[in-house]
C-alpha cells in the first residue's frame, strides 16, 4: 500500500515537563525551520489555514482600535453586554438554540442573535461578546450571506467580539484536558475559518463553571488568551482578595512550563456575571427601565443615575485601577436586545452627562478584551497564584463539591466516547478517504466531535443537568458512535472482511444510564480485532460473555494465545496485543457448547497474586488487607470498604444551614470525621468471598450487599491492580438520598497531604482543612475537603505511594491519615436549588428501580520517585482504550491482520495526543510530552521525535506549528507581558519539593 | 368685549332623531354650501385640517393596494400580528409604556413598537396594526425625525395600519357617549395630523371590550368605519352563530337613524383575540418555534404545517367565505416581534409551499381592513342585528356584569370628570387665549382630555384595574382638574376677580376614593360663581357647608336670594341661575355667627311634596310608598329599599361552579329570585327618620343601618325626586363580601320588560331571561339578567313611566314585575380568575374601613309618550352639571358678574355635545338632536339652528362637516355597503312599538 502525500500538516506538540524537538527533513513551506526546535508547546498549521490567517492580518489592527477612549483621570466603568447561553443545562442544547420548550426555561438563542446583531447596527457605540460557538454556529448557517457579511463588518469593527470562543464553555471539574482541547479547537477553528483574525478570542470566559482548574488556565495560557475572567470563587477567597485588591491576578498555571508560558491573567467579576443590583434590563428581569420623559410619570433618571453612581464607587474601592468592568447580561439574555442597549444608551448619557457638571465617572461600552488592554497599560505588578480555584463554596455550608461525582454512567460514556473519537480520528488520518465511505456505518467523525464538544459543557459531562437533557448528551454520543464506525470499514477496504460480513456491534452499550456491559456472545466462530490507539504497543485483557464452556483463540499469525473461560460469570478471557497506532485481529472458535460445569465453591483466599504485586485479604471479613510491590520489595496495609454518606433534612445538623446535596453540592449532615465513620458502621455489610484463579487473571468477588459489590482482579501482565465495583441500585425505601464512596485505609503516613490531577495533566498537592492562599475556615469536614479526581489520586510518604487510576472524573478526599476516598455514585432526593429544580435520582428502562453503575479503578504502589513512570502511562491505557470489534466468521488469512500507522513507537514520555485530519490535505497532530518536569528521573528528560519518520503510511510534505487551540501561528502569538507582584502566591517549586 | 373672528369651524353634528338644517350667512370656504342641509350626522373642519387631508389623499390609493393578493379558489388564511396594549390594567398606562414594574406583569410597549418597525423593515410582505394611540402617541414623540419617517413611510404602504385609533379601546358597558367620542376624536386627531389618510383607521376593533354596545357601533359607523371586529360574545350566542355562520353580521345600531347611517359590519374573531391553539410564537408563549433545520433535532416543520391546515379547515366550517381571519397576538405581545414574525414567515412558507402539491390553503399576512376588503368582495348578504351584546357571559356562571358596578366613586369621578373638562373646552372658547394664561391654576384642557380619554379604557372607569391603577387614574383625572382652573382666569381677566383673591378649591374632592364633600366653609363674605355648561338655562341648588346660622344671598343684579341653612346638617342651601354656556354670580355674607340651635325632633312626615310632585312614607317602616305626578295627575305605588347579595364560597350552590363575584364578574349565590328576597330579609335594617321642611327643599333622611343612610329630597322648583344614597363602609368581619343594591318596587306592570340606555343615548328595551338573538338559556336568574345603566333605566306600561336618571354608569336589572333594581356599591373578597388578580375590596386613607360612597338617583314619573321630554334634559344636567367657584371676599360690582357664551338658548331638542378649541383659528363644535325618532311627539322632530346667530363672542367666518370623530370630511365618508340577509334580526322599528 503506497504512502498517501500529506502536508505534515496541522502538528501541534503540547509539553509537560519535558522538551521535544523536531528533526525535519524537509524545509517548512512558509518559513519552516528545517529541524525546528520548539522549547515548549504551540504548533503548525497547513497553509490553506494559513493563508486565510494571513488574509484577515490588517483587520487586526482594526479590532484593537475598536475599543472606545477612556478618561485617564476618571474612573472608567466598562460596560460589557453579554449572554451566558448554556450548551444544554434544564433544555437540551437544540431546545435552548430554537426557543423551544419555553415551559421549562424562557431561552431562544436564535433570537438572541438576530436581536443582538439587529441593535449592534443601530449605534456603532454598541458592543456585544458572544461566547459558545456551538450555538453561534447554528445560527451562521441558517444567516443568508447579506446578513453573513453584515456580522463580518461587526466583528471586523470589535462591535461584535467573541470571547472564549470554544464549542462550549466547559467544565473544569469533571472534563479531561484531551477533550476541552478538541472542543476548544472545534470552536475558535469555525471562528477562524470564519471571519479570520478578528474572530479569534484573545480572553478566556468561564464565568459560570463552578470552581477553576488550574490545568485549563494552562492550557488558556497555551491557547494564545491575553486573560481569562470568572465569576465564580470560595466565598472567603473572594473575601480576602476584594480586602487585598487581588480579584485581579497573575496565575501561574504550570510547575513544569517555564514562565510565562502557562502563565494567565485572571480577572475576577464583580458580581458572577451578573449585572449590578438593580441594573438589569433584559425581558428576564423587573429592574425598572430608565423613564426620561418628564411628560410621563415617574421619571427617573436622577434616582438611576445616583444609584449607578454609588454602585461604581463602591466597586472601585476593591480593584486596582481607574477601571472597572460590570457584566451587563445573564443567562440567555438579549433575546430582545433592545431592553437591555435602549437603557444602556440612556444610562451612559446620562452618568457622562455629569461630566460636565465635575463628575469622575465614565462609563462606556466595552468588552473584555479591551477592558484587559486597559489593565495591561496599567502597568501594575499582580498577586502571583499557583494552585488552583477548587473547591468553590459560595457560603458556608455550600459546597459545591458533588457534581464532581454526579451522573457517574454519563461522565464514563463521555470519557469513552473520548477514547472512541481519537481512534475514529486516528483511522481517518490512516485509513485515507475510503474510510469515510463505509459500507460499515459510514460517516466520518463529525458528529461524534460535536457531541463530544457539547459534552464538555459544564453542565454536561458536570451531570448538573436535568435528566431528558442528559439524555440527549447520551443520545448525541451514540449518533456519534454510530458515524464512526470507521475502523470495520477500513477493514472491508483494507480486504479484512468482505462487505457481507455481520460486524457485532462493540460491547458498550451507547446509553448514559450505565455501562455494565450486557451483551452475550453465542457464536461459533469469530474475530475479534483490536485497534490501539496509543503510540506505543499495548496488551489488553479482552473480556467477551459466551455461552461455550472452551474455545481456542490465534492471533493474527495463527498463534494460539492463552485464553480461559470464567464459568461463574460466562466470560471467555484472552490477552491482546495491539501495536502503537495500529490492529492486531485475532480469531476465536468455539470448542465445546453446553453449559458450564456446576459451579464448584472455591476456598476463600487470603493471598492473589503474580510477579509484580502480592495482594492479602483478611480471612475474617474478607476485605483487602495489604499490599506489595514484589519488584520494589515494598507493602503497605490497606483496607478497603464502601460507605454511603446521607443528608437528612431531618436532622439536628440543619440549624446550621437547610442546604441539601444535589446535583451540584455535597452536604452529608454528618459534620465531623466521626459521623462519616459511624455511618459506615449502621449500614449492615454482608460480604460473601470466591475466588476465581486461573492463569491469566485472578478474581476475588466481594459482595458488600445487594446494591454494592466488587471484583478485585490481578492480570499476570499487570503492575497494577483493579478494582471493578457496582454500586447500584441505591435504595430509597427509608427516604434518605445516599452518596456512595469507597475508602482506602492504608498505612502511608500522609500527614493530611494528598494529591489529585488537574483535568488529566498536572498533580496537585491537597491539604485537609487547608487552602494554599487564604486563612481557611472550615464549615463542612468532608463537602470542604472534597476535590475533583479526573484520572488519578495519590496518596504518599516518604517510601510508599498509592495511586489510584479512576476511569472517569469523581470527587475524592483524605479525610484521615493514610486514607483516600472517592465518591462513586450518588442517588439524591431533593434539589440542591441552583436551578436544576430536580433531585439527582437517576432511574432509566433499563433501571427502574436506580442506576446501576460499574467503574473501575486501578491500584499501583511505587515509590514515589518514580511512580509517575507506571500511572503516567497506566492512566492514558484507561483513557484511550483499545477498540474492539467483532466479525462473525472466518477472516481473509491473505490480507492485513495486523497493522500500525506509526514506523516505530514513541518513546515513553511522548503522548499521541492528536492525529486528526484537518482537511483534505493535512493533518492535525498534536504531541504530548506527559511528565511533570520533577516527577520522573527517566521520563522528564527532553525528547526528540522525528516526524519525518513517524508515520508508516504518510509522507510529510511540510509542517506549521501552531498555539495549542491550532487558531494561531505560533511565532504569531503575542501575548500580553504581566509583572507579577513580589513575594506573593506559592513558590513556583515542583510538587516534590513540598510537604 | 368685541367679537373674537373664528372659522367656524369644526362644526360636528351627532343626531338621535331628528333633523337639524344651518342657515349660514355665509360661504363655506371650501365648497361650504351656503344653507347647507344635513339630514345627519357628521360634520366640519377647519381648512389648515383639511389641507392635511388633502396632502395625503394620493396615499389612500397606496394604503389599498397593499393588500395581498389572495386565491379565489382556495381558502385564504389571513394573519393578522397584533398586540393587545391595555391603557391601564395590572400597571398603570405608563408602566405598561416603559416597561416598568414588569414583577407584575411582563409588558414594555415602547419596546413593542420598536421591535415591531424593525421587523416590518426586514421583509416588505409582513404587516402589523396598531390600536391605541395613547401608547403610540408617547412612542412617536420620543422618535427621531429619521424614525418617523421610516413610520410614516411603512403607513403609507399599507405595511403598519392603524386600527381603531382612538386614545384607548374604550369600554363599552359603562361609559358615555360624550367621553368616548372625546377620546376617539384625540386619538384619531392625532393620526390625522401625523399621516393624513393612510392613518385613519378603517376597521373599529373592540377585540377585549366585555361586551359590546349598540351605541358604540353607531358612533363607529358614524365616524367612518367600515368595519367592527370584537373577541367577546355570550358564549351561547356564539355556538348558535358558529352554527349558522353568522359571525359575521350586519349591525343596524340605530332604530333613529335611517339605514346604513348607523349600519356597521361586525366580525366575530375566530379565537378572542388570541392566535390559535399551539400558535402562540411570542416570548410570553411556550408553544414551540418551527424548528426547519434537518441538522438539529426536533424537526417539526410536518407537523406544524399539519396541526395548522386541520384548524383553518375547520375555522372555515364556522365562516361564511373562502377568507378566514387569525388574530397572531395577544395582551402586550410583540415586545421581541422577531420571535413572531420568524415564524410567521416560515408558516406561511412551509404552508403554501403544499399548494404544488394539490394543496388549497393559501396563508397570507394580512389586516383586519384587507380581511374585510375581501369579504365586502364576497357580495354576500348578511344577518342583521339590531339588538346589543350584553350582557356576556364566557360560561354558564360567568356573567361579566359585575363590572358595569365596579369602583362606583371612580365611575363618578371620571363622570363628573368629563362635566368639568366639557366646561374647561368651553370657557377656552368662550375666555379665548387669555383663559389659558393663569393666574389661578394655568394650563389648560389638554391634561384634563389625557386623563378623560385614558379613564375610557376597558379596564378603567369600567372599574376591573388593580387598585393602584385606579389610583393612577383618579391621580391623572385630579391633575387635569388642576390644569383647567380656566373659570377662575376667565373671572381674573374678565375683571370680576383680582389676582390677589383667593379661590377656594371647588367643592369635589379630587380622589376617587369618595365623593362624598367635607369642604367646610367658614367665612364671612364670599361669593359663588357658577358656570353652566349647557346650551340653555338652568336652576340649580347651591349647598355649602357652613359653620353660621343664617346668611344673605343676592344675585349678579345685587338683588336677595332665598336661602336657608339646615341645622341637622350645615348646610346652606340657596337656588342659583345660569345662563346658556355662561355663568352667574352670588354673593353670600354671613349675618349670624355661632352654633346653630338646639336640633329638635320633628315629626315623622308621611308626605312632602312641591307643585310637581307628591311623596309618601309609610309611617311604620318609613319607607317610601307612593309617587305621584300633580301635573299629569298619575300616582303609583313605590317601594325602595336596600339590599346585599353575597357569593359565599362555602355555600352548597358552588357545585354549580366555584366562579365567585369579583371586578368583572357578578354571581350571587342565590340561584332563584326567592333568594334574593331573602337574603334582604336576612339583613336587620334599622330604619330613622327626620324631616326637614323649607321652602326651598323637603328632605326627608333615612339611616337604614350604619353603612347604609338615604336623603329623599325634593327640591322646590324639580319636577325629579332625589334619592341620594350613602353606602359604606360595607361590613365584612363576617367573612362575606357583598353587593349593595337599592330595589324600587312600584305597581307598574312591566311584564319582565324594562328600558337601559346605551353609553348614555339610545334606550334598548330588556326582557328578563330573554335574549332577542337567541333562544337563551338562563343559568344565572339574578346575574344573567344584569345590563349596564349609563345614564337612566326606565319601566313602564301603559299608563306610566317610572324613569330613574343616574349620576354614574351602574348595574341594574329588573327581576319582578314592577320592580327596578340598581346594584349601587361593591366590596369583595375574592377575585375572579379573570386576570386583575386582587379582589375588589377598596379601602383609603380616609376611609381605612372601607369605601364610603354617595350617589343620587333622580326618579321621574311621567306619561310614556311623553317621559322622553322629562329625562333627556333631566339627564344631561347630571350629566353636564354646573361649575362652582368660590371667592373669599367682595367682588367688582361693576364687572360681568354675569355672562352667555350664546346669543340666545338651543331649541330643547339640540344638545351642545362639544365646544373646543381646535387649533388656533377654529373651533369643534358637535350638536346632537338628544331626541330618539320615537320618543316624543314635540322634541322629535327636526330643528334648525342658526350657526351664523349662535354665539355672543364669535364671529363665525366658515364651516366645514366632518364626520363624527372629526378625522374626515364628511362629503369624502365614503363607507362599504353591505346587503342584509332577508328575515335576520329584529325589525328596525321604534321601542315604542314592542314589548
Amino acid at each position: 500500500m503506497a504512502a498517501r502525500k500529506q502536508q505534515l500538516a496541522v502538528v501541534l506538540l503540547f509539553l509537560l515537563g519535558g522538551v521535544l524537538s523536531f528533526p525535519l527533513g524537509q524545509d517548512r513551506k512558509d518559513a519552516l525551520t528545517c529541524g525546528y526546535e520548539v522549547s515548549y508547546l504551540y504548533s503548525f498549521t497547513a497553509l490553506c489555514f494559513g493563508l486565510l490567517l494571513c488574509v484577515c492580518s490588517w483587520s487586526v489592527f482594526v479590532c484593537v482600535q475598536s475599543c472606545h477612549a477612556t478618561k485617564p483621570n476618571m474612573l472608567n466603568v466598562h460596560l460589557v453586554p453579554h449572554t451566558h447561553d448554556d450548551v444544554g443545562w434544564l433544555k437540551t442544547v437544540d431546545q435552548y438554540f430554537y426557543g423551544d420548550r419555553n415551559d421549562i426555561q424562557h431561552a431562544g438563542v436564535q433570537y438572541i442573535l438576530d436581536s443582538v446583531v439587529d441593535q449592534l447596527l443601530k449605534n456603532p457605540d454598541r458592543r456585544f461578546i458572544y461566547v459558545e460557538t456551538a450555538f453561534f454556529y447554528r445560527w451562521w448557517k441558517q444567516q443568508s450571506s447579506s446578513m453573513q457579511q453584515t456580522v463580518r463588518q461587526l466583528v471586523n469593527e470589535g462591535r461584535l467580539e467573541f470571547v472564549n470562543g470554544g464549542w462550549c464553555m466547559s467544565d473544569e471539574a469533571t472534563t479531561h484536558y484531551s477533550a476541552v482541547i478538541d472542543q476548544m479547537t472545534m470552536g475558535l477553528r469555525f471562528l477562524n475559518e470564519t471571519f479570520g483574525a478578528c474572530g479569534r478570542p484573545r480572553v478566556a470566559w468561564h464565568i459560570d463553571p463552578f470552581g477553576h482548574a488550574r490545568e485549563h488556565a494552562s492550557m488558556f495560557a497555551q491557547m494564545g488568551y491575553d486573560g481569562f475572567f470568572f465569576g465564580r470563587l470560595d466565598y472567603q477567597d473572594r473575601a480576602r482578595r476584594m480586602m487585598a485588591k487581588e480579584q485581579e491576578l497573575l496565575w501561574r498555571a504550570s510547575d513544569s512550563l517555564t514562565p510565562p508560558v502557562a502563565d494567565l491573567f485572571t480577572g475576577i467579576l464583580p458580581n458572577g456575571y451578573n449585572p449590578p443590583e438593580g441594573f438589569c434590563w433584559d425581558q428576564s428581569c423587573d429592574d425598572p427601565p430608565i423613564r426620561d420623559d418628564p411628560d410621563l410619570e415617574d421619571y427617573n433618571v436622577d434616582d438611576v443615575v445616583k444609584r449607578f453612581m454609588a454602585i461604581a464607587e463602591n466597586q472601585a474601592l476593591v480593584y486596582k485601577t481607574n477601571h472597572i468592568i460590570m457584566t451587563m447580561g445573564s443567562d440567555f439574555q438579549y433575546e430582545n436586545a433592545n431592553l437591555w442597549y435602549k437603557n444602556l444608551d440612556k444610562l451612559i448619557r446620562y452618568v457622562n452627562g455629569l461630566q460636565s457638571n465635575s463628575s469622575k465617572v465614565n462609563v462606556l461600552y466595552s468588552t473584555p478584551s479591551c477592558y484587559l488592554q486597559e489593565l495591561h497599560r496599567a502597568n501594575l505588578t499582580w498577586a502571583l497564584k499557583t494552585d488552583d480555584f477548587f473547591p468553590y463554596a459560595d457560603s458556608a455550608h455550600d459546597f459545591w463539591t458533588g457534581y464532581f461525582t454526579s451522573r457517574p454512567a454519563l461522565k464514563r460514556y463521555e470519557r469513552i466516547s473520548n477514547s472512541n473519537l481519537q481512534t475514529c480520528n486516528q483511522l481517518e488520518v490512516l485509513g485515507g478517504p475510503v474510510s469515510r465511505k463505509g459500507p460499515f456505518g459510514g460517516g466520518d467523525s463529525q458528529t461524534m466531535k460535536k457531541a463530544m464538544a457539547v459534552a464538555q459543557h459544564h453542565d454536561a459531562v458536570s451531570g448538573t443537568e436535568k435528566q431528558h437533557v442528559a439524555n440527549d448528551y447520551a443520545r448525541k454520543l451514540a449518533s456519534g458512535w454510530q458515524h464512526c464506525q470507521v475502523f470495520q470499514s477500513l477493514l472491508f477496504w483494507w480486504d479484512v472482511v468482505s462487505e457481507h460480513f455481520t460486524f457485532l456491534r462493540t460491547l458498550y452499550i451507547p446509553t448514559l444510564v450505565s455501562m455494565i456491559l450486557s451483551v452475550s456472545v453465542a457464536l461459533i466462530q469469530f474475530s475479534v480485532s483490536v485497534y490501539n490507539p496509543l503510540a506505543r504497543p499495548v496488551t489488553w485483557p479482552v473480556r467477551l460473555p459466551v455461552n461455550g464452556t472452551a474455545y481456542t483463540v490465534s492471533d493474527a499469525n495463527g498463534k494460539p494465545v492463552d485464553c480461559q473461560v470464567s464459568f461463574a460469570v460466562n466470560e471467555l478471557v484472552f490477552q491482546v496485543q495491539a501495536p502503537p497506532l495500529g490492529y492486531s485481529t485475532y480469531s476465536v472458535s468455539l470448542l465445546q457448547d453446553g453449559s458450564p460445569p456446576t459451579s464448584t465453591q472455591h476456598r476463600t483466599p487470603t493471598v492473589i497474586q503474580n510477579k509484580f504485586l502480592k495482594v492479602t485479604f483478611d480471612p475474617d471479613t474478607g476485605l483487602l488487607s495489604s499490599l506489595s510491590n514484589l519488584e520494589t520489595q515494598q507493602s503497605i496495609k490497606l483496607t478497603q470498604n464502601f460507605y454511603w454518606l446521607v443528608y437528612n433534612a431531618s436532622d439536628g445538623n440543619n440549624s446550621l444551614s437547610i442546604q441539601p446535596s444535589g446535583a451540584y453540592i455535597f452536604r452529608p449532615n454528618s459534620s465531623t470525621p466521626f459521623i462519616i465513620s459511624s455511618t459506615a458502621q449502621t449500614e449492615s455489610i454482608q460480604v460473601r468471598r470466591e475466588l476465581v484463579i486461573y492463569t491469566l487473571v485472578q478474581e476475588v468477588r466481594q459482595w458488600f450487599s445487594p446494591w454494592v459489590s466488587q471484583v478485585v482482579r490481578l492480570y499476570a501482565d499487570s503492575r497494577a491492580l483493579e478494582l471493578e465495583w457496582t454500586v447500584g441500585p441505591v435504595p430509597i425505601d427509608d427516604s434518605l438520598g445516599k452518596e456512595v464512596i469507597t475508602r482506602l485505609d492504608t498505612s502511608i503516613q500522609t500527614g493530611e497531604y494528598f494529591y489529585t490531577d488537574s483535568n488529566g495533566r498536572e498533580m496537585l498537592q491537597r491539604k485537609k482543612d487547608f487552602r494554599p492562599t487564604w486563612q481557611l475556615k472550615q464549615s463542612e469536614p468532608i463537602a470542604g475537603n472534597y476535590y475533583p479526581i479526573n484520572s488519578r489520586a495519590f496518596i504518599k510518604d516518604d517510601v510508599d505511594q498509592l495511586t489510584v487510576v479512576t476511569d472517569r472524573s469523581q470527587g475524592g478526599g483524605s479525610i484521615h491519615n493514610g486514607s483516600l476516598e472517592i465518591m462513586l455514585h450518588r442517588r439524591l432526593l431533593y434539589d440542591d436549588v441552583r436551578g436544576v429544580a430536580e433531585p439527582l435520582n437517576e432511574t432509566s428502562d433499563i433501571f427502574p428501580e436506580g442506576l446501576v453503575v460499574r467503574g473501575r479503578l486501578l491500584l499501583s504502589l511505587d515509590r514515589p520517585p518514580s511512580a509517575a513512570d507506571a500511572h503516567r502511562p497506566l492512566a492514558q491505557e484507561v483513557v484511550l482504550q483499545p477498540l474492539l470489534t467483532f466479525t462473525d466468521g472466518d477472516l481473509n488469512p491473505n490480507t492485513r491482520l495486523e497493522f500500525s500507522g506509526l514506523q516505530a513507537a514513541l518513546p515513553p514520555a511522548v503522548h499521541l495526543l492528536t492525529l486528526s485530519q484537518w482537511d483534505k490535505d493535512s493533518v492535525l497532530l498534536r504531541l504530548e510530552h506527559q511528565f511533570q518536569s520533577w516527577e520522573s528521573k527517566v521520563n522528564s528528560q527532553p525528547v526528540t521525535v522525528n516526524l519525518q519518520k513517524l508515520f508508516s503510511t504518510l509522507d510529510v510534505l511540510g509542517m506549521s506549528e501552531l498555539n495549542l487551540s491550532a487558531n494561531q501561528w505560533k511565532d504569531e502569538m503575542k501575548r500580553f507581558d504581566w509583572t507579577p507582584q513580589k513575594g506573593t502566591g506559592r513558590p513556583n517549586l515542583p510538587l516534590t519539593s513540598l510537604q
